[in-house]
This record gives structure tokens, sequence and C-alpha cells, in this order.
């Protein structure tokens, strides 16, 4: 891993402007494997303020595409290694699971000690714990980095929680320096103390191995909470013109208007708001969805969280089950619900 | 309201056997308007037992059904008033609201002081607090009953719980201890107190006016409860073979044996879950139903009770919500949240 | 309700710059009763911004004030609307119910056709639809603004939803156009259409009379759900060195850095949020509150609206009913759970 | 395992009258492991109707109270062994987890191919189904019981759902068959076609191994669900009398004689409302009771399946987060609510 203190970026494709530019100086190279939507654009990223990187994906294109935008793209993963200088740091960017699982494995046989592998993805932190002691073992060092920011990472920077060793963290620090948002126009913090002006930058070292991305699994958790009463209040909003109400009652509600006017002032103003707000401009009826939501593993790994601290999550839970029963078209349970009507009161639900 | 000391029932409708028989052998005369499942078996269950009863329904079938059974059938609220001897007793059971509402107007003015309207349907305690208060006004008695047995009551007793003057539950106690089902085969409650064994039997004097429905409709909360505990679990058990599991963790489980087992010896044997055995029986997928689940008044007048009184009840309004939930087809809560997932991550739910 | 072309700011007041300037330059005078934060601070912005304010409290010192910041204040409602010009507009910023209702209800008397009474309270909305009809009746006009912005509105305006008459809201509209916050720093929402410029500057006209305090009412309940969902995320993050868990899966997680690194670049950004981030930084145990949480109307109104509705709430309703729970030191409830498992399995409970 | 046909009963503790006698005629003699209430009273169901057991518990008092009750105590599992006839059965009666395993684990290198091993305990289910895959590799058998019945099994039998090789529990029956509840007084179940009638005696081999547990399982989910509903409900009768009503709302109800009248002809009456009524009988408002109340394994499992198989489970999951929440005496979540409600309104929450 050697640290070059080049100006220049590395990187031919310039599309857009610099978002941010590393006060630091210090250039590094890092290896990237899996160039999908995040990988690729942590990739530019980083080469737009100076880093070099190697990257391998196992899609040809995706692999060409990097190489023009300035990447050194390789085959496979021992090339990979073989054209890292030590001490390597290898990001891997894959699902979470068995590829991110049988990567790591094979990337463990193929470095040497010292060398470092960050996982990037949605891993759950216990696998992190896990190949931590692992990888200790055979003298390597193991980085988790839960990453926020989606398809916005490249333009504002990604949100990271990051776990492992201290030093290694820092000897990483060029990296997350230049992926973070950095301060940006967002108002400081009143009466911020630490002297650790990471978090302001957006990015933390929050413990040993698994920390990173427990926290983003929390952070998850708290996203489905959010979108929830986001989901329910414009729901209330929407149903206020219902035939179940007095027709003085009703009123028909202009949802876009209303979550425009939420942006400026109001105690629910938020990102999630932003995006509400674009998508009801466009789509007040929101037919472009048809109300069946995906959940991932953030979401209930949280629940489980939660259960193992005995910590009640009434809310958390809740919007996960939303999720669950926003799939379903009609459920076993309900069907029992009326059966127990029926039995005992001769109730028959309309079919 | 004349006591009669008569032993023979009065009825001649006698197609089952008397489920339980008056031991204080006072035969009682009482009013009924509403002749629909509840009304008409009240009738009955007291003619089989020795009252006498003076009947009006708007329709005149029901009327003659009941006329053929023993009662003494009318045409008019005027009518009834003027056959019922002095001092009157009238069970109101029609549907809550305005049927309810315009028929102990109409009786109010057609009655004479120390007569007493019983209300035994499903009215919101606040109206019976406010009807009490209008009624004493004018002289009047005002009882209201929270009645349970649906369907089983003609045979298994109606449990009720009942709110008015207490000198004039007492008046009516020989219909009430008619009605009730009992002490029956149900094994007693060790170390109980109370000289009062009215509940014993099946029925309480819950308090003032409005204090029978307030309590039929806690009565009701938990039910929902109840009902959505069993729905769930019977969705788990059903679910279990679901494809989502990895094929060594699925299980293809028998419902209906399930429930049947549950019925002895297990924590959670009850009535609902010898309905739900019965339901099971015979069509274990449920085919009979839709999953469009109803919901009344009492299941929604428990949250708002939890609201005044600042009582979390998160069970008891989850089970209102999976009604509401099971009679959506797809909520624009649900496509909010695929908007916003959109939004920051690019996701595209499957449409 | 003189309107005015002075440009000049009125007040004498100028501790703080302007932070808005209404570009219609049309300065009018509106009359408000009730000087507490809220009141106050509206008249305050108004002045700031060249409009003239007759204010009202019953409390002397708080009329001194703002006559001391440039307002004229008067002795009682009577002076208040003597002194003002038709058409009178008079803002109301009492408590809701009894304080509010009866003001209006004075006011009603004393005002002359067209004038207008605008609530700028946390009045139920059914309340304003009543009252709408009662002072239309007598020739007046009603307003009900919902009013966002708390302590910091003064500073960073007031996100306002206006419920009445589109005419008399147009009416108002230099005095809503200075109180909201502007376009401000904020991001233009992608692809907006419409042509209605006021909810970009922090205001809507939302519908006729109860619109206005009906949207914020359910501001207020999504506002208590994102509450929730970061309070359940920071409690597993703090709790994530609970002696519950295996040694090898505790972190010591430090909550302020968690709370400021999510405010750049992550989905959960957000004013509250911020606020978050405000308090963890100098108190990151929460050592300065009792965990004992109020709640208003709004909240409980929500629920409400939703069984009205039957829309499904499951994280509105836990929101509030974990600020139920919070108040409580032991309920009922739980006992009652420890009676039944004492009942079934002879378990003892701890004490 | 002999099976014998001995009419009398081979114990000498005859302290109760045997409550089922086992039509089948057929003795058979079990090795128990574990006489804490449930071991023991399993083996004095058994002996009292004319199996016989060979006992061991590594408190020796408990061996003697057995083997004075007519068992043969035993004073390792080595002799356990040794003195049962093949093919063996064993019953494991210990606390899940360690205990269990440990002893399954040196059972397994004990006996011989063909032997049973049964675990009546409240083990995690997929334990089960990796456990019956290393017995299965070593010729033995494995047999997974869920109990239900606490402390009144000895007296009413226990409901067992069992999970195992078809042939090996119908080996067991006559074990079984005693060991359940029986038909009893129960009122058969309408319609009920199956052809199977251990259901209808108290037991079911619910599927292979691990089915067992996971139907136990979910029955405890369902407790946990139907109790917290009994326990909301309550709570809402208890708090009517509270002073946040207006006086003349203010009902001051009896929950004793309420969960009484429950008991007869009502649509939640149930074994858990019968335990309600014994609790309240003597001590209405509960104060032998903390309000602290613990949680086991399966209610939290039964929220892991249900996000395993993505069913949405929301009274289940609230059931078990009001017993997490009845333990925490203020919570970090609670004082984030109001940390975040003093940054924006500046609301001082009492202290």
């Amino acid at each position: 891993m050697t640290k070059q203190h080049a100006r220049k970026p590395s990187m031919r494709w310039t599309a857009i402007e610099a978002p941010f530019y590393d006060l630091r100086s210090t250039f590094m190279q890092l290896g990237i494997i899996g160039l999908g939507r995040m990988g690729g654009n942590i990739a530019r990223r980083l080469m737009l303020n100076g880093h070099t990187t190697v990257v391998y994906d196992r899609d040809e294109a995706s692999r060409n595409a990097l190489a023009n935008d300035g990447s050194t793209a390789v085959a496979d993963l021992k090339e990979l290694v073989s054209t890292l200088a030590k001490p390597r740091a290898v990001w891997v960017m894959l699902p979470a699971g068995a590829p991110t699982e049988d990567t790591i494995q094979t990337l463990s046989e193929l470095l040497d000690a010292d060398d470092v592998i960050i996982d990037g993805g949605n891993t759950f932190y216990k696998d992190d714990i896990r190949r931590a002691q692992e990888l200790t073992a055979k003298g390597l060092h193991y980085v988790d980095v839960g990453t926020s920011g989606g398809v916005w990472g490249l333009e504002r920077g990604y949100c990271m929680m990051i776990g492992g060793e201290a030093a290694v963290v820092e000897r990483l620090d060029p990296l997350f320096a230049t992926l973070a948002p950095g301060l940006g126009s967002i108002e400081r913090t009143r009466d911020r103390t630490s002297t650790d002006d990471r978090a302001e930058r957006g990015y933390i070292h929050s413990g040993p191995a698994g920390s990173g991305h427990f926290v983003k699994m929390i952070h998850n958790g708290i996203e489905y909470g959010m979108m929830q009463a986001f989901a329910e209040g414009f729901d209330l909003l929407k149903q206020k013109n219902s035939e179940l109400l007095p027709p003085e009652q009703r009123f028909d509600l202009n949802t876009a208007d209303i979550a425009e006017v939420w942006r400026r002032g109001s105690v629910v103003s938020s990102w999630l708001l932003d995006l509400t707000a674009d998508a009801l401009a466009t789509d007040p009826h929101l037919d472009a969805f048809s109300g069946s939501v995906a959940d991932s593993g953030e979401g209930r790994w949280t629940i489980e969280a939660a259960i193992e601290q005995a910590v009640p999550v009434p809310v958390l839970s809740s919007a996960l089950f939303a999720r669950f029963r926003s799939r379903q078209t009609s459920s076993y349970a309900d069907k029992m619900l009326s059966a127990m009507r029926f039995g005992f009161g001769g109730h028959k639900e309309p079919k």
C-alpha cells in the first residue's frame, strides 16, 4: 500500500466536478472487488480525488467501464493481489453471504501478513467477529465498513461506520476521508467537544471488528421505522377523503404540497422527506408502485439484536412487519380471524 | 311487571331441554324490542324457564315466529307499553346507534315513572351515561347490559355485565338469573370469597349506568387480542412449509390436529381454540374465507379508552390494525415505502 | 386591516438580523392574543419585517415586553378590537381547549362582519370545523393555522398549514409569507411542477377550515413515530454493552459520535437527528432526563383519526404507547402477567 | 424396553387417585433424567398407571424422593443405561442448553443401536434437527417432546407435541397415552374426521424431529399474546377509575368479579382466564407481584421464526416487548425522546 503525494487525480473520468478534496494530500492505492453501483462509484470517488484503484468484477463489461475511468482492471483475484503494492488493502463490495464469504476466504489464502481485507457490504456483524478472529490467526487484518449513501454516494460521499483495529483504520484514513461526505454545508453541532473530528467529516471508527456493520444495521433499523412513520402519516392524509368519513369531515389534501411544506421549518424535515417530496411531485398517487415492499437483512437482524438485548422495539418491529404484510395478498392469519368470528357469532365475512 | 309463581314454562316451543332452572321461582314479564338472533333467543330462553314476554319487531315474520313460540306479539311500541303490567321492563335489542337511540327516545315518552328501559345491544358506554341522566330526569330507570354469548346463548346462556341502579338491577334479577349460564360444569374458582354469587352464575352488576357496556367493550378488546394471537400463531405453523426456509427446516404441519391437541391440558385452551378446532376440522386451509375481516365499535372504542386513560395497549391495537389491513388490497403507505426506497437506493419493487 | 407600503421595519427591537424579507412589500396590521413563546415571537418576526402588531396577554409583563419591542399593547379584547383597522385580523395563540374557545367566543361578539379570526394554536380540527360554521353564520371568517417551528421559529421561520376560505387566506398572505421560513438554502425538489410556490416558501393553504390543524396533527403523529424510531435505535446501540450478551459480542459504542456521523450522507439524516446529536454531545448518557415523557393531543388524535379512517398505524400508535408506558412505574398489566405465570407454572417473579 | 402386562400400578405412592387408565394395557419401562417438578411428576404419572421408571438426578434428595414413590433410582448415567432393558428409552427432562446437550452427548456414547433418547425439555427446535442427524448416524433414535401442563400435569396430564420417526413414536405410544390428559370431559370437536385419535387424547405426532418443539414454541408464542391481551384489558378496567378521566366517566370496577363472570358463556373464557380469576379472588390489586415479568426462549424464538418466514406477528412481538419493558426502570429510549422534545420545543420533562 504505497502512499503517493501526487496532487492530480489519477482518473480520466471527469464528468462531475470533484466534490471533496482530501486535505491530507496522501494518495493511496486500493484493490476493489465488486463493481456494482456501490463498488464502481467508490472507485470513481477515490480516483476523482487522487487515489489509484485496482479493480475486479466477474463481469468483464463492469471491469472495462472502470478501466475506462482510470482504474487498473484485472482478470482475477490472483492478479489483483500481485498487482497491489504491500501492505495491500482490498475492499470487497459484494452481496452479503456466500459471494462475500467465498471471496474473503480466497483472498485470505492469497494475501500476505499485514495486508487488510475491507468488507464494505451488508454483512451480519457476527460474521465479521468470526472472520476477524480467523484472519488475525493468519496475520491479516479485517475491517468492516457499514456504508450508507446509496445511489448518491459518488456525489454526496459515503457515510461510513468502521470496525477494526485502531491502527489499521488509521492507516486507511486517507481513503475514508476521501470517501466521506466531509463537513459540507451541514450546520455544526452545538457544544460538540470530541477531539476526534472524523464523525463531523462523515465517518467513525466505531470499535472492534463487527461494530461497523452493527452500527450500520441499527441505522437501517431506524430507517425502517422512520419510513413507516412517514408512510402511515401520508396514508392518513390520503385517506382523509375516504367515504368512511362523514362528508363534512373529508378533506381532499395535496400530499405533494404537504411533503414540500414540511421540508422547511418543520420537526419532520429530513432526507427521507426530501425523497418523498421528489416522488410525490410527479406521481402524487404513487401509481408507479405496486405496494409490495422488499426488506433486507439489516431490518431483520435489528429485531434479533433487540431480542438478544431484551430491548423493546415496537416501532422497528412494526415497520418490518408492515413490509412482510405488504407482500401478502391474503393471509392465513386473517382467514383464521374470520373462521373464529363465524364460529362464535355466525358472522359471514364478504368474499 | 307482574311476578308469577307458576312452575311450568309458558312457552309451547320445547325443542330443546331446559338448560337452567331459576331456583328463585319468581317469574316475570318482559317486553322485548328487536327479535333478531339475539333478541329472539333471549325471549325463548326466558319463556323456556317460566317467564312471559311481550315482543315487537318491525318485521312481521319475526313477530309471528315468537308468537308461535309463546310470546305475546304486538304491532307497535304503544301496544307494547299498554300490554305490559307496571312497573314495566322493556329490553331493547337493536343495532347500536340510531335504531336504539330512536327507540329509547320513543319509549321514554310512552312509559311511566319507575318503568325500566334495558339496552342489551352494543351501545357506546358514554351514550349510556348520557341516556341514564336524561331518563332519570323523567323518573324512568335505565339499565345497560353488555351481553356475550352470540349464537350459542339460547343453549349455553348469556354472560351479562349490567350497569345501572343497584335496586333496579336487583328487581330484574329473576330475568338475569335465567338468562345467565349458571354455575354449569365449570370448575369453581379457588379461594373465592365474595358474598355475591352472581359472577359465578354468569352475570354481574358492574356499577352505574354505562359500566355494563364498558366492561363488555373491554371484553371485546381482549377477544380481538386473543383472536389475533391465535391467528398469528397458526399462520406461523402453516407457513412452516414455506419456500423461504431451507428444505431441512420445513415442516408440513397439521393445523387441525394441533388445534385439537391444545384443547386438552395446554395453557392456550379456550373457547376460541375450540372454535378454531371446529373450523380447521373440516377446512384446514380455511378456503371458505377471503381473508377480509370486519371489525365493530367495541374494538375501536377500546383503543380510544386506552388513549383517554393513557394505558399502553400494543396488543389490542395491533389486533385492530390487523383487521384494517386485512381489508386493504394495497395501501398508499406501502407504495410510499417503495417510493422512498427507489429514491435513496434505486430499488425497484416488483410490480 | 390596513396594508402599508413602508419599507422600514416598525419595531425597535433589532437584536437579530432580519432573516427574511417579504418581497411583496405589503405590510399589514395584525392583532395577536397570547404572548407566550410562540405568540410573542410571531409578533416579533412580523415587526422585524415591517408589519405592525396590536397585542394582548392577560399577563402585563408579557404585554410590556412586546410593547418595548414595538407592538401596540392593549389592556383587553375590547381595546384590541377598537384599535385594529377594519377589516380586522386577530391571531389567537393560546392553549387549545377552554382558553382558545372562550377567547374566540368573546371575539366573535366584538368583531364586525368580514373580520378574520386566526387560531394558530393546537386545536382539534373538528373544533375548527364547528367554529367555522358558527362564525360564518355571524359573517366572520375563521382560519386555522397549524404551526411548526417551536423555539426556533423566530429565527428559522414557521412552517404553516393553513385551513380556511381561499380568498381570506390570500388576503392574509403577506403575514404568512413573512412568518414562513422562505426558500432558504434548502435544495429545491426535483421535477416539482406546481404553480403554487407557497409550499416551497414554507406554508400551504391545505383546504377548508380544519384542514390546517388536521395536517399539523398528522405531522405530529409522524414526529412521534420518527422520534421513537431514533429512541429505539439508540437504545440498542447503548445496550450493546449489556451483560446479557456474551463478552465477545459486546461493543462500547459512542452514541454521540454515531449521531454525528449519521448527519452527513446517511439515510436517517434529519432535524431530529441534529437535535439528538446536540443532546448527546454534552450528555451522552442523557442523565439530565428522567425517562418520563409527556404526550399531547395531536399524537392521540392521530390514532383516533386512524381508527375513524380504518387505516392501520402500528408505528404511530406504538410511539404513543411508549410514552404512556414511560410514565408508569409498574403497571397492573405487568403484574397480571406475573399472576398468570404463577398460576400455570408456579413461576415466582423476583420482587 | 420390555412391555409388561401387569395391571397393578408399580408405585407405592398413591396419594392421588389414578386420573387416567391406559386402555391398551401395555406397561413399559422408561429411564428419566432430571427429577425437577416436571421430570418427577412425569415419573409419578407413569407409575401411577402401571409403568416402571429408572430415574437419575444429580441431586440425591430428588432421587430418593422418587425411589420412595416406587422408582428405581440410580447413581449415574452409566448405571441408568445398564439398568434399562433393551431397546432402551431415556427421557431427558433438563434445562435447555448445556445441561441437556451435555447429557445427550454422554448418553449417545453409552446407549446401543435402536435405543431412543427423548428430549422433553424446552429445546430450540433447530438443535433437535441437528441432534437427530447426529444420533441417526450412530444408529440411535431421537424424539423431541414439547410438553405443556406445568404444575398441573400430574393431575390433568401433559399436552404433548412429539417430533421424530413415526415408528419410534408408535413404539413409545403407551407412555404418551398415559402421560396425556385423555379425552376427559372436554366436549368433542364437531365434524372431526381424522382417523388419528391421538390429538383428541392430548398428544400428536407432529412430524420429524424438531417439529414437536417447534409446535410447542408457537404454542408459547400464542400464550404470550393471549396473556398480554388479558393484561391490557384488565389494566383498562382497573384504570377506569383514573384521575385522568372526568369524574362522571369513572367506574370503580371489581376486576375479580369481572374475571369470574367471563368464565361462563363469554368469548374469552379460557384456562388463562380461570387462572386470572384465581389470582384476583384473593389479591384484586395484585400486590403480591412487582410488575417485573420474565420471558423464556420460546417467546423469543417465535419472533425469530416469524422473521425467517416473513410472517407479520405484531401481537406476539408486542407481548414479548411488554415483558422486556416491564423489567426496565427507565430506558435510554425514553430519555432520548425527552432530549429531542427539549431540543425542538424547549419542553422540560418533570424529573
